[in-house]
C-alpha cells in the first residue's frame, strides 16, 4: 500500500465483534457494561490454563448439576453456609428463573419501581413497591403484604440497577424481619455489593435474616468478568436437592470449566487485588459524571449520588427522556430512559462503567447542551 | 505413619468431586459419560490460555445473545448455513428448550419410543412413534400426522441414545420429505454423529430437507468435552431474531469463555485428530462390549449393534430390568433400565463410553451371570 493512501480505519474487536451497538464516536451510558480496563484478561488466561491442566477431568466432564464442587465450598465458606446451600449457575439470572421456579409458585410476585429489565420482562404479572433515596420503600410493603397474602420479592438493595440507591441500614433490619416471620421470600440480588467507592459495607438482608426466608444471589460478573457467566445462589435449607432435577432438565450441568477458572483465580489470592482495581477505575467513572453532572445540570437535573456500582439516576423535569434519547442518540451519546424500568417519563439511567472519564464529561456536555434546548422543554 | 499402617485408600479426583456416583468396583454402564481418555486436557488447556488472552475483551464481556460470534461463524461455514441461522447455547438441551418455545407451540409433540430420558422429562406431553433396528417407524408417524394436525418431532437420527440404533438413509428422506411439506417440524438432535467407528456417513435429515422445517442440533460435548458446555442449533431462517428476547430473558449471553476456547481447538486443527482418537477408544469399548454380550448371552438376550456413539440397547426377555439392575448393582455393575426411556420391562441401556475394554468384559460377565441365575426367570 503507498504512504499516501490512508490508512483503513480498523474498529477494535469489540466492535467487529458485534459487541457493543454503539455507532463510532458515540457515547454509551447505555449498557451496564464493565470497562475494558476492569477486565484481568492476563490473569484469567494463566488461570484458564492451569484450572484445565490441574483438575481437566472434572472440568471437563459432566460434573454436580448445581455447580463445581469446590467452587460451591469456596462460596459456602466465604458466606458461612453450608456448600449444599450454594447453587451456581451460567449467570445469575439463570439462578433467579430456578428459585423463582421453586419458591415463587402460589405467591404474588413484587419488584421495585424501577428495577431492572430483564425481571420485568421474565414475569407476568408483578406488584410494584417504590424506591426512594433510602431504597425501597418498606412501610408501603408491609401495608401490600397486609392487605393481600405471601409474596415473593425482587430486590437489589446495594446500589441498584438502574437507580444506584442502597437500602439503608434499618430498611434492610425490617425487610429481613419480614422475611424471618413469614409471609415474605425475598430475593436479594447483590451483583454489585463489592463494587463499593466510598463508606462502610452494609450487611446483607440475607445475614440479617440469618438466611431465613432469603435468598441471596450474586455472581463474579462485575468482579472478575461476565462472559465467564458464573452466578451463584445461596439457598435455604432442603431446597438445593428440589433445584437437582430443574437444573438438570434445563442445561444437564453448568459451564464447568469458566467455574473452574474462577475458582483458580480465587485460590491465587487474585480476587481481593483485582476488586481494588475495578473499584478504583469504575470510583473514576462515578467521581467524573457526578463532577460533570454538577458542572452541566446543576439546576436543572437531580440525580442519585451511587456509592457504587454502575449506575445513577438522572430526573429531568419538564423533559420527556425518550425524546432526549432520540436527539441525544443524533448528538452522540445514547443512555436508557427510565420507562424501561418502570421509572417515570422524565427519568433515565446513566452507566457510568464503560465510558472513560474524559467520555463521560463529553457526554453529559452533550446530554446538557440538549436539555438546555428549546425543544426539550 | 509407620510402614505396618495400610495407606488409605485415595479415591481417584472424578470421585471426591461427586462425578460418578458409582461405588468404588462398580462396574458402570448407566451414564453417558466418555472415558477420561477421551478428553484432550493439555490441549484444551494451552487453547484456553490463548483464546482469553488473544480474544479477551471479546470473549470476557457480555457478547451476543446467541453465541460468541466467531464460533457461529466457523459452525455456519462447516453446515453451509448464514451464521445469523446459528445459535450456540450452555449446552445442546438448553437450546431445545429455547427451540420448542419458539416453534412448538399448538402443535402435537412427537418422540421415539425408547429415547433419551431429559426430553420426556421436560416435556409434558407427547406422543411416542416406535423405532426398530431401521430407527423411527416412519409408517407409523405418518399415520399420526395424517389422523391428527401439525407436529413436532423430536429424534435422535443417529447412533440414537438410548438404543443405539440409526435411521435408515430412505427413512431419512421420507422424514425430510414429510418436514418439507409442511406439516411436521423436526428437531433433529445429533450429538454422536461424527462418533462414528465404521461405514458411510448418512446425510442429516437437515441436509436432506435443505433445512426446510428442520432444525438441526449438535454439541462439542462428545467431540471435544461436555464441561464446556457448547451446544448448537441450526434455526431456519428469521427465527434467530425471535431467539434474542428469549435468550437474553434466560441468560443474557451464554458461557463466552467456553465457546472462545471451542473456537481456538477448532482453529488449531486440533478437532479431527482428537475426533479419531476419539473413535478408537469408544470403537474398542463397544468391540469389547459385543464381543462379551456375544460370548455370555448369545442365544439369551438380544442387542443393537451401533455403529457409532455411546449405547447400545439389550432386550433380556423373561427378566425384568428393574430387578435384574437392584441384584446388579449388589454385584457391582449398573445400567439403566429401558423403562427410564419409554423402553420395555425387559429392556436396559448399556453405555460402552466411559469402562475400559476390561472392566467391560468383567461388567457382562457379572451381568451374565445374573441373567442365568433363577431369580432372573
Amino acid at each position: 500500500m503507498g504512504p499516501t493512501r490512508p490508512r483503513p480505519f480498523r474498529r477494535p474487536p469489540e466492535f467487529r465483534q458485534g459487541l457493543y451497538t454503539r455507532a463510532v464516536n458515540t457515547i454509551s451510558f447505555a449498557r451496564g457494561v464493565p470497562a475494558p480496563e476492569c477486565l484481568p484478561v492476563e490473569e484469567l488466561a494463566g488461570c484458564a490454563r492451569v484450572a484445565i491442566e490441574r483438575d481437566g477431568a472434572a472440568a471437563l466432564l459432566y460434573g454436580h448439576t448445581l455447580g463445581y464442587e469446590p467452587l460451591r465450598a469456596w462460596i459456602g465458606e466465604r458466606h458461612g453456609v453450608d456448600p449444599a446451600r450454594v447453587v451456581v449457575t451460567n449467570g445469575s439470572l439463570q439462578a433467579f428463573h430456578f428459585v423463582l421456579a421453586a419458591l415463587g409458585g402460589g405467591r404474588r410476585i413484587i419488584i421495585e419501581r424501577p428495577t431492572y429489565d430483564r425481571p420485568r420482562k421474565v414475569l407476568s404479572e408483578f406488584d410494584e413497591v417504590a424506591i426512594d433515596d433510602q431504597g425501597l420503600d418498606v412501610d408501603e410493603l408491609e401495608r401490600l403484604l397486609i392487605a393481600s397474602g405471601p409474596a415473593f420479592l425482587y430486590t437489589i438493595p446495594t446500589f441498584q440497577n438502574p437507580s444506584g440507591v442502597t437500602l439503608s441500614r434499618e430498611r434492610r433490619s425490617r425487610l429481613a424481619e419480614l422475611a424471618a416471620d413469614g409471609p415474605l421470600i425475598v430475593f436479594e440480588d447483590d451483583p454489585y455489593g463489592l463494587v463499593r467507592f466510598d463508606g462502610e459495607r452494609l450487611p446483607s438482608v440475607f445475614e440479617l435474616a440469618a438466611g431465613r426466608n432469603v435468598v441471596y444471589s450474586s455472581s463474579f460478573s462485575k468482579t472478575i468478568a461476565p462472559g465467564l457467566r458464573v452466578g451463584y445462589v445461596l439457598v435455604p435449607d432442603g431446597v438445593g436437592p428440589e433445584l437437582e432435577e430443574l437444573v438438570a432438565s434445563t442445561y444437564i450441568t453448568p459451564a464447568l470449566v469458566s467455574q473452574a477458572i474462577v475458582l483458580e483465580f480465587l485460590r491465587r489470592g487474585l480476587f481481593e487485588p483485582n476488586l481494588e482495581r475495578v473499584r478504583g477505575v469504575l470510583r473514576a467513572r462515578r467521581d467524573a459524571m457526578l463532577e460533570a453532572l454538577e458542572g452541566e445540570l446543576d439546576g436543572r437535573a437531580r440525580w442519585s449520588q451511587p456509592a457504587g456500582g454502575y449506575f445513577l439516576w438522572l430526573e429531568l423535569p419538564g423533559t420527556v427522556a425518550t425524546d432526549l434519547l432520540g436527539r441525544a442518540t443524533g448528538a452522540g451519546v445514547t443512555f436508557v430512559p427510565g420507562v424501561d424500568f418502570g421509572g417515570g417519563p422524565s427519568s433515565a439511567r446513566l452507566a457510568f462503567s464503560f465510558a472513560s472519564p474524559a467520555e463521560i464529561e463529553e457526554g453529559v456536555a452533550r446530554l446538557a447542551a440538549l436539555v438546555g434546548s428549546p425543544a426539550a422543554v
